[in-house]
């Protein structure tokens, strides 16, 4: 089975990349390097030392990882085209969208670069199955903060809320109302809409994975190897709260709290990522009436729960201004079963955690920058 | 009163240009005259002899009407800055979207087109406003294909759906479940996405007027003089489906149905368009708490009752294979009440449809090229 992963460079692409490729899949990474590009632009960087493309590509061949790569700008349709055609893949993961909230709220450039970049890219990506082969897989990486986290609405279902219409007392299922808290989670929003018409005019065949906040480093392919070591976010721009805390902990600094700290969200670890984007590449849609949509998540903690879990032995919390627009506590519960239905056994929390903090400590402790954690813009 | 109109060359932004600037506002019109460039891409014509955009504005002074024009493509966002900064608007008024679902379906070009176009415009038009003057109201002309026609979801309202949700039985007003019927139109849902968020992060006063299908030709100011007469679209791609059979009568051949002509849709008459943009502008939100949707239409009809209206007389009907993914037959009732609480009162078929078949016969009969009647592609 060929896949074609898009963004494969980045800090989910790249694991993801290694263990589909471990599985015997075969695997075209292309990425056009913005992640690293990004991180020159805001001075920060990855606490572990990311090895070049090229030097991941050759290292990951010598345990029998045969991954082909291409630097390529997929806003540019006519290269994208020529690729998805020549190569012929049986799915294609998409990673290839700006990630971070907080950098898609900076100022205008970030903004408008988050949406052009996000909304071209996905949409030249249906253009390419439409105009070559409508039965190509498309994975998609989506996120749960297209839900937002409204207590109206109840437990978060898989993609689609059941409603009654007042006017008309049908039961119908809807699209989940979107609420977006970013201009990031914005274009996730929007490429539901972008699916949802693609589906339904072409029957195209399409598994958005609204994932939760990735946290961990490191899977069992990434491990093999130095130079195989996935990235690992720290900043206020790109780090994900838990691996912002992990890193305040392994570097012997307070964890900085957003706010109460009651803001409730989903996780999920790294290697659970690589995980489930197989389960879905595995097992594509049956039905294709319309878009697949499944919750990635494994559980949800408050930004608190995580940042006492993590001072439990040492260390203290610090509570700094919210520099979000965002509800100051909320409850959460969101439905997983699709997943779990094609065999998902999600990581926790205690399990590893302490795992990564000590790898962080030990070998990455000269890379972090301290003046980089409180970098995030308020808005 | 200041109004900066984006896409004021255009069928409805031209007439709308004219009227806001014979009631006294400032006008500047922003267009890059794509519009234009696709009748020559297309091969195709407005019916009217329409003049230049330099012959229009001299003419327009002529009578009174001192409206100022840059061309400018406005998905560059530089230019869209230092111009709005430099006129300060009060209000903005934005037509500066690709308008036609065949054009859209035609091939990957034409969709990529519609989306980039699109969606840059209006992301640039939000981000404009976010840093310029947060007070700027923008008023944007959506449609009515954003709702698509489910009996499920009875009368259709103003933008927002009251439902209950089935596991917490709140009551609760939702954005309308879109659910577009081509690419342009998915685009005008997208809108509606960019919309809600830069509502609800910056508070932005927005009015969101979803228009009926507009037919007609001519308003008081276009009727002023020859050389600002305003387009009239009557081919496959271009021509909505009044204006398509207008022009079909008043050059005696037989009006094309698609399909059984049971599809209901809702119309507006262009000199309808103008004024109600004008009640929008004269009457800006006063809650920002939410973004103000209005639906811009007339009344509703069936295509096959719009054919059988204009072959009364004389002329028949021939029904042709629909060549749109769309409901053979629909229910439609459609609530207008925002506008209308503003003072409109629309124009309606019978009172001055007769004119306009007169119009076109007697003026333009020489320009028609019966070969781009039916030019619309299959999707």
């Amino acid at each position: 089975m060929k896949i074609l992963i898009l963004g494969g460079d980045g800090f989910c692409g790249w694991p993801t990349a290694l263990r589909l490729s471990k599985s015997g899949y075969e695997i075209t990474i292309i990425d056009n390097l913005s992640r690293r590009k990004i991180d020159k632009e805001l001075k920060s960087n990855s606490i572990t030392d990311i090895a070049s493309i090229e030097d991941r590509i050759s290292t990951a061949k010598q345990y029998g990882m045969d991954i082909k790569f291409l630097n390529i700008d997929i806003t540019d349709y006519n290269a994208l085209y020529h690729n998805v055609k020549t190569i012929k893949p049986d799915a294609i993961i998409h990673f290839a969208e700006q990630r971070a909230a907080p950098y898609s709220m900076i100022s205008n450039k970030e903004r408008r670069y988050t949406v052009d970049n996000n909304i071209i890219n996905t949409h030249n990506i249906l253009n390419s199955i439409v105009d070559i082969d409508k039965n190509i897989h498309l994975v998609h990486l989506g996120t749960m903060g297209v839900y937002g986290y409204s207590k109206d609405f109840g437990d978060i279902p898989e993609g689609y809320l059941n409603v009654k219409i007042n006017s008309t007392q049908k039961d119908v299922d809807i699209l989940y109302p979107t609420n977006p808290g970013s201009v990031y989670h914005m274009t996730k929003s929007i490429d539901q809409l972008l699916f949802q018409f693609y589906n339904k005019n072409w029957n195209l065949k399409i598994t958005d994975l609204h994932q939760g906040i990735v946290w961990g480093t490191q899977t069992e392919e990434t491990s093999l190897d130095k130079k195989l070591v996935n990235r690992f976010d720290y900043d206020g721009i790109y780090g994900t709260v838990l691996n912002r805390f992990i890193s305040q902990v392994a570097t012997g600094n307070d964890l900085t709290v957003y706010g109460t700290g009651g803001q409730k969200r989903a996780f999920i670890h790294i290697q659970d990522t690589a995980k489930c984007i197989e389960l879905a590449v595995n097992n594509p849609p049956s039905d294709t009436n319309k878009v697949r949509i499944f919750n990635q998540v494994s559980e949800v903690k408050s930004v608190k729960e995580l940042a006492e879990t993590l001072t439990k032995e040492n260390g203290s919390i610090s509570y700094v201004d919210n520099p979000r627009k965002e509800l100051k506590e909320n409850d959460l519960s969101v439905k997983n079963d699709g997943l779990k239905s094609l065999g998902f056994k999600p990581i926790t929390l205690s399990e590893s955690l302490i795992n990564d903090v000590k790898f962080i400590a030990k070998e990455m402790k000269k890379n972090l920058k301290k003046e980089n954690i409180l970098t995030s813009p308020r808005w």
